[in-house]
């Protein structure tokens, strides 16, 4: 059965995933939507989906699945609409910014027993899902402690910042997602410090730039998160492990695997500056992955539920910095 | 302009290059020839190249460049037929087990003023390319000591080996290659060494499976090549180079760049052991490069001229070690 | 000039500053004291120093210095006690459990205008002290985030953690110290977690094993501190530093940098295991760093006001981890 | 028992050894020589052995063995010397730079039954010893590949160099013995290449200052060495042994184990530039092997005839380059 896909919002992220259904075995690109006639026409012209309207996909008959890649504040009520049509949706993150609202909209989702994968490409990076791999073989025992750093190589535009709910809700969330993935049990608790060291028009719109944030199970399991949105070295994506057996860890990628040396020492070309660069391969097997959930019926690898959990430790996270407390995971969920 | 591709052979490194065309801009498969249908067929129904003859595909006017993935010893024989039709001709390594054979043929090709690309990969991996690079930008100061180690995970089997013209033609021409294309200097004199150390059968067929060679310029520059056709930790291939500021060096290719620590150590994965997956960047980067020379009727990257002086070097080192001796390249290029 | 020292307490540690001492030019060893004779009397015959009582030598005209490597509980007394008779005093990390007493001490120092060392021996690492180098020529910028990674290879025994302050006072303080050696400002909250994971007993003495802090100046610089009680591949000793204009890092030490490579994959030897064998150097520096202040009637690298600090730190700590909040800094030095 | 010392040549070198027998428990150095009084008198001063000739160092009751570190034009008078006197000798490589006169000298020292030991400094180097070791517990199975890459930081002076034997005397001398140490079996042939790339001056002295050697065994095992006189990047001292279940690597030593990333990369310090630095702990370890092989009056882990054959394969090295062939080691030898 080959999965036929609309990919929904043409922009960056849009064309990442189209690319993706095109070179995955069994997924198909039938339809592209874009407010942005030329943005959608690009797609279609690469990628050779046909450009229709957002309703339009809906009354597609030829559309078994489509991909959320429109603007965040649009992404609940697009789950919802396409949920009720019985297609298959995989959602960028996040849902939305609002706990309340994701919540209404993962009811939707779960009474109209649709599927729903919401994106979180990290955990189908090849390193991380051989870490995770290792883990998993009890290659390092009971996981004890999660160590993520995750560092931008450079801030996003103020717009950006502005709609963006804020760092914790925007970057680390994705390291709230890899945190639960890796522990292997439930977050009870967070404590959070935030400060702005990069660029004091991050304070001005309300928002951090550098935070620090330590997740803790029931049984005392740890993550510790470091984000910054400025790396001058690139982008820094580490995933560290340590469990009563011994430790695993996922080294960052560079530019190019040489070494240049002389008077001044070894040097290794700056890592990866691009998320797209990075996670290339992420992008394709995240989206595989879909592909084989959608055609056997089976449970999608990352769900809704996890959507909801990264955003509800993000909320707990700002709770935490402005109260100056640990703040519990059933504080914000309740 | 899109460059139409015909691939002759439909075995392992055709799949390998009919993928290649598919994913690269500006070129497309047309068509694909192979005795055995079935191969043939596999590849248009993945790739969608037509299945022809290979006459055919010599008539066929929508074809602009073939792609030459047949055995060894048609080579020659085809270069010849499809320089003489006006296409263009990328063809695998090496042109023929025979210099002389070869020298024929690159007059056929000269006279034709045909357009011959000989496929070496290595030239084309985005990590020896950043160490191209690097020497190129002066960033060794002059280039002194070039040194390779290429070692194979394991034999191929008997039957390849025997009619693969032995070690030093089949798997060392792939380093003399790229230690002709990083010395910056022609090479003057050939010294080896070989032996079987790996599987008895191999020195049975006549052949060695561990060698050693020194490569001389003019002016003193040295390569010293090291193989073996087993390594137990995988597909080991390593690029180094002396200059006079100091030093470069490409870093082999882990299964995974993870690290896992325990009371025995920190283990990374062995390296790739398939030069498939090894280099698969190289033989896209390799197929762009063709595309982008016959669209713009430019010289190609690596020539026939290329293929012909690494069978040179390949015949000297033969002669080095037959004779115990160092044998200048003249020798066996008179 | 020679400083002519003696040495309070032949334990392990006493043993490895007496052997310090011997092997830095302008420093001599005198005198040893420790109540179980035999241990005093193998420094003795390894190193040199004659046996006597602490009175002696504190009633010793030819004894410039001491080294005071007793029992914790005995540190500020002794501290005081030689303050008093002129003698420089370098102390063996914490001058006591109690901050009130430390005031207290440090009071007496200071109203004797005492020369008093505390024994960080992490400031004194070959590598470390490389990396504050790194840090100071300018080479990352503003220091933004310290990340320390420090872990044990394996728990002490009961007995001494029953007498140790608890993991902060105790294992952490070194941490607080590097950090606050790093950040390049005052610390002024921390927020810290804890939980038992490695041993149960752990527990039942009112221990944690596995602690996270996270410190934060006035400016929003961060240190994050992440402890084990255990790491199954050895004593891991990492230091990071994230500035405006990029990062440094600190290596770990293994026990040969030789790898393995084999089917299995490439493996590096286990960390060192033991702090004596991982700071030796920092154990011989930290001494000549000492010698070369009192010959030159210089400020000591560390002091006790240093010693004072980390201990606020881990009382902050603790307090942040029972009440479930960040506890600033003048809490609890007021 | 202690081993009671005499330095003979306070030299650079002499000096390494003098402190190298301080240090070592179980050696004692009682006296000293050299023909500069301040060189003899710095080390008296330093490390306590008494200013004698070396005439009463041959008669001195309270010296049971000496440490050579003359120049090379005496080495093997002086070892016949006290050879006869029954005093144990260690001989700073090489014996003498002509094989007859080595020939000559071990008879002498056979026929005296004396103790000798040649200082190949490398084979007592801890990370070549964890490297010899990984050999020997069959960790990468049967040895087949021999790879030394040995680079000084740069050339010795011109007067040095004239005096020197020349480079495959002096310098490559240390990885023949470090080859023979590892390939497990007797080298049969040798060839070799040389050029002068660093400095013309070198070629005026009729030497090479880039040079690369393949050593072979009647079984085919195979060593690569290949030196320079120049290394921007510092002392470059590698050794990797390929064997038929895997192969084991030592790295190199930088001058700090730091990595420093910014926008130009990561950045780790050039290697340890100084062969005495570098090579401090091996230095200690080999006086303490001399130790214990007096002391226990066992054999010495190198011996007279590791220095005869060290230097065969340098003279076959010669032969090699000059006469552009293969030379048995037999040649030379008989």
């Amino acid at each position: 059965m080959t999965v036929r896909f609309a990919v929904l919002g043409a922009g960056r992220i849009g064309q990442v995933h189209a690319a993706a259904i095109s070179s995955v075995p069994g997924a198909a690109l039938v339809a592209v939507a874009d407010p942005v006639a030329e943005a959608a026409r690009a797609v279609q012209d690469t990628h050779g989906g046909e450009v229709r309207t957002i309703d339009e996909i809906a009354r597609s008959d030829d559309v078994d699945a489509v991909v959320i890649c429109t603007p965040t504040d649009t992404h609940a009520d697009l789950i919802e609409q396409f949920s009720k049509t019985g297609k298959a949706v995989f959602c960028e993150k996040p849902i939305d910014l609002s706990l309340a609202r994701v919540r209404d909209c993962l009811s939707v989702v779960e009474a109209e027993k649709a599927t729903l994968m919401v994106g979180f490409n990290r955990r189908f990076d090849p390193d991380f899902m051989a870490l995770k791999s290792a883990i998993d073989e009890g290659r390092v025992g009971d996981v004890e402690m999660v160590t993520i750093v995750s560092r931008d190589p450079g801030a996003p535009p103020a717009d950006y910042i502005r709609r963006s709910g804020g760092i914790f809700r925007d970057m680390t969330i994705h390291d709230f997602d890899v945190a639960r993935w890796l522990l292997g049990e439930d977050v009870e608790s967070v404590v959070a410090t935030g400060a702005v060291l990069t660029d004091p028009e991050i304070g001005r719109l309300g928002d951090f730039d550098s935070v620090n944030v330590i997740l803790q199970t029931a049984s005392g399991r740890q993550a510790i998160i470091t984000n910054s949105r400025r790396a001058a070295y690139g982008y820094d994506q580490r995933i560290e492990v340590l469990g009563s057996r011994g430790m695993v860890a996922a080294r960052n990628h560079h530019e190019a695997d040489i070494d240049i040396a002389g008077a001044g020492g070894f040097t290794r070309p700056p890592l990866l500056n691009f998320f797209m660069t990075r996670y290339t391969a992420a992008y394709a097997n995240e989206i595989a992955a879909f592909v084989a959930a959608v055609a056997e019926g089976a449970a999608t690898p990352t769900t809704g539920h996890d959507g909801m959990m990264a955003l509800a430790l993000a909320d707990a996270a700002v709770k935490s910095v402005d109260e100056g407390r640990l703040v519990k995971l059933a504080e914000v969920l309740d």
